[in-house]
């Protein structure tokens, strides 16, 4: 067994030329690490977030997975050259035109790392528009395989108006809701989708969607956190959700029943402090029965167009791009404690007399105002 | 123009005797006055808790309408001999088994009592159960006239399930979702339904429901501010709402469009404290549309079923008459406080520490669950 080229070499490149090396070397030891690995393992996202994806992978290949507590994860990365298919899998990526996105890096949207060591290790993006763009304008919208009509019509046409007004929407590629969410926003001229799959970007899923995922390539994206080739699985579906709830200020469910994969995407989001939102339904139908009982039950909110879902992710008194006079004292006051100079918003919340979390929420919408940026080391200020 | 019988006669009855025609001549003032005014007039509602239905018949009969504040009404009470008028409705009243119930009377609904100066003045009841019990455990459900297919249903088969459950439903008698919600509680074998016209009780409103009201006559109640045979007309349709509001502990709304009487009522139960619920459906039907908007933007439940209704009423834990294991420790102590001497909450609330308002809902919630009771002077223990 092979360690690959991490971390090893005796001479000295030059300093650019180390930092390349460096990069390409994380990003390879996720592509590992991601291939290994069923996505979404905590221990292993801590592990990453202390040692470096490089540093993991040392770890393990020295036999030493106990010394950084994944002991549990060893076994499983000394029986195959994971970094030797990673290489593989990266050649293939290139030859297919599917980029490899990983946290820091230029296409990453930063959104994601409100997942903490859940967030993905690595995506693999397939499609015409930059993913980082489409999500930062973006609206996740979910619901049923098995879906009314009443519900797909819903699906279709917020979708469409959603796309009408600027927003990309993301869904996850299924029967039913999704497709019809994915359709209306693609209906559109210049309308942009985002379909995160729990299969690999180039294998579409359900096989019977070919042709829905290339309209996804050409005028969206497909994202996902497996391999190429991947094939889904229950796990995979399941874990997946919790990237579409990141990606987007709010989860809108469309239809769902009582137990279904949109009420854990809706709960994912609510965990993370997203806005979440359900159309209702006749109350004949069971298909809107989980969207009345998260109506309910929960926080969720009531909506019944496109319109009302943007208004509960920008306040309409800010809705104009630069317009400070309506922000809350909270947010001015954070938006004055930034300044060109990348600043953490850890760092921040002791001036400001506020929790972390109230900030990030702050942030969130400042940078959907175009107020300010979020860097990989902090936020600054246009 | 005659004063009939009120404040008259030279020579002292026995006192038994005298009590009784002070009773008389309440309920003939209240009946008078209300045949000369307009339900819900605040004025006329406060002089009359000031000064007694007979004082201020008293006053208005003498021309003295200025001295209690009640100028403007003078003119119209001197237009006609409103008392001979009142006897004459009287009499048709026992003719016709209509029962003139007023406030501190038996068969009053003390609930009413929360309307304040827009208490109304007397009632006319004409049906085969006591209004009273009936009120004390009822559901207010109410909708467009416009109904759809769908709304009708919902409506017909939740009352069904509330009169299954034990509860009377009170609705205002007209097209669509009333009648509807009438019919369905009708349907259970000794189901009960409570109809608050906008017209004299004997006149059924509108025309076309005679059978529906005949049916109410046998196995409910109607009950109107109006006198017996008055047409109904704009003013007495919307202010009668706020008696439909007064009467239960929730109104429902099952379909509004956006502008409907239906959310007049609403409005009228949220000001006055009472829960207020309202029925999903299709975002594409302009029925559900006001529904939503409650749900959307005031603190209206989403409710789905017969159960949820009253979940939202009686706590499921406290369902069980007679169990006080359950109650709130504020309602625990209410109850200790109440013994076989009728008790005004007034005179509680400072050794309880709470304020009259939540003592009152605490008292509501203890009287349903059958462990208290409210007589005219106040609260008696089971």
């Amino acid at each position: 067994m092979t360690n690959g080229s991490i971390g090893q070499g005796g001479q000295s490149p030059p300093a650019r030329k180390q930092s390349e090396q460096r990069s390409g070397d994380d990003e390879l030891a996720r592509l590992a690490l991601s291939a290994a690995f069923e996505p979404g393992r905590e221990r292993l996202g801590a592990a990453v977030a202390q040692y470096g994806a490089v540093g993991v992978v040392e770890s393990l290949s020295a036999g030493n997975g106990n010394s950084i507590e994944l002991a549990e994860y060893q076994q499983r990365w000394s029986s195959r050259d994971w970094l030797d298919q990673a290489k593989v899998e990266r050649r293939r990526c290139a030859d297919e035109g599917i980029r490899v996105v990983v946290p820091g890096g230029p296409e990453w949207p930063t959104q994601l790392t409100d997942l903490g060591d859940r967030e993905p290790l690595a995506l693999r993006v397939l499609g015409g528009v930059d993913f980082r763009a489409a999500a930062a304008r973006s609206i996740a919208m979910v619901g049923a395989r098995a879906a009314s009509q009443y519900g797909q019509w819903v699906a279709e046409d917020t979708s469409a108006r959603l796309a009408q007004l600027g927003w990309a929407v993301v869904s996850g590629g299924a029967f039913g809701i999704d497709a019809a969410c994915h359709h209306g926003a693609l209906a559109i001229d210049g309308g942009i989708s985002i379909a995160v799959s729990a299969a690999g970007v180039d294998r579409p899923t359900p096989a019977s969607h070919s042709s829905l995922f290339e309209r996804l390539y050409r005028s969206g994206v497909v994202v996902s956190e497996v391999p190429v080739g991947a094939y889904p699985n229950r796990h995979r579906f399941l874990i997946r959700n919790r990237v579409i709830a990141a990606l987007s200020p709010i989860v809108v469910v469309v239809e769902a029943a009582v137990r279904s994969g949109a009420l854990n995407t809706a709960r994912e989001a609510q965990a993370m402090g997203r806005v979440v939102a359900a159309f209702p339904g006749p109350v004949t139908s069971s298909m809107s029965a989980g969207c009345h009982g998260l109506i309910r039950d929960t926080d969720a909110a009531l909506v019944t167009s496109a319109t009302e879902v943007i208004d509960l992710v920008v306040p309409r008194t800010t809705r104009i791009r630069g317009r400070t006079d309506e922000l809350t004292i909270e947010q001015d006051q954070l938006l004055s404690a930034l300044t060109s100079t990348p600043t953490r918003l850890g760092v921040l919340v002791g001036g400001l007399g506020v929790d972390e979390r109230h900030a990030a929420a702050d942030a969130f919408v400042l940078e959907r105002l175009g107020l300010i940026r979020r860097l990989a080391d902090g936020w600054v200020r246009g």
